[in-house]
């Protein structure tokens, strides 16, 4: 569920374009290449440059139609794709969705990490558990030495675990092949050790919560 | 003016963290140290990692206080930063300043490009012109060669100079010198040759407004 409404990427970076369609239930998701079910503004539009201006209630009210009207059926999981910030989209997610548990994904810049904190906050006061932290852009590897660059400065990783209450799930490196899958749309593709290594983490995490 | 309200981070860019005193007429706004006035959420709030889970009309209405009660004197320009999308803290600048112009920054993704496209598309709407626009994160300098890596593939910039009908102003590198000085509250004591060229660019811009 791409709940980014004025800013939707997630079916550029699968590849789609098929409208989703409707039945007298409800409104169908598109499937992507490997089979899983998406819903974003952006395959609601005319062409996928058109821009969504809209206040925040309207924004609202196309995430609860996309929680409510859409027929997801039965899932192993709903992952919702929130704008940075804490605006309209992540309070209506919190509000309206029986969430399970929010991953705030941060690049190692304070900046980031002061906007990101306040993510924390908002899921803290909501009384929404934070199962996991992800440092995005952790680093480079340079392409003829092999080394990694801090390229935003040192990982703050441990820093953001320690402040939110909540284990690192992984460190992902800036790689230009990502950002090539995204674009051709084959993001589901990609894979990388480091992305594994999240997603180990983020299984562990899961099962963990799911025995207690 | 610093009008992304739920993700402020001008303030700690410039290293401030004074309060606005009022008066009777109005907010003063906070000077730099190199006398920039400045007006943020960040300076009103008891601590900077605070979150504000505001719905959109909240936030239009603090954009339009400090765009009202702040009380900004001459300035020889007032500058806007927004937040990414085109939800409602754009449209409420749009609507209530008598915006000159817009300048789009975007990083070298089809991704992006698309996002940025969708923020063109939205001051062409509302008749407000587009002065140029910016690629951020364009390449890297690798420190041991000094060859330039472009991580996020290819520059995009004339691609969306020509999509937007205006100038590309300027392709600013990824810089680790320009993320700490941001994260040390030194931004205005950074300076590159990238940069001197994008201000170039759009000081001759302005210029050539001003005279027709």
């Amino acid at each position: 569920l791409d709940a980014d409404i004025t800013g939707s990427s997630i079916p550029k970076m699968f590849g789609l374009d098929a409208r989703p369609s409707g039945s007298e239930t409800g409104i169908l998701p598109v499937l992507s290449k490997s089979g899983i079910e998406i819903m974003s503004m952006n395959l609601l539009l005319p062409t996928e440059d058109e821009a969504v201006i809209w206040r925040g209630p309207l924004m609202s009210k196309a995430i609860t139609q996309f929680w409510e009207e859409v027929l997801w059926g039965r899932l192993d999981y709903l992952i919702i794709d929130l704008p940075p910030g804490t605006g309209d989209a992540p309070l209506t997610v919190l509000q309206v969705i029986p969430i399970y548990g929010v991953i705030d994904v941060f690049t190692p810049q304070e900046l980031t990490e002061m906007i990101v904190k306040k993510a924390v906050r908002m899921a803290q006061k909501m009384n929404v558990r934070v199962l996991g932290v992800v440092e995005n852009m952790s680093y480079l590897v340079l392409p003829e030495t092999g080394k990694k660059l801090e390229v935003f400065g040192s990982s703050r990783g441990e820093g953001m675990a320690k402040a939110s209450g909540a284990p690192l799930l992984g460190k992902l490196p800036i790689d230009p092949e990502l950002a090539r899958s995204c674009d051709e749309g084959k993001i589901e593709r990609y894979s990388s050790d480091a992305v594994s290594e999240f997603f180990a983490n983020l299984v562990a995490v899961l099962n963990r919560k799911n025995e207690v």
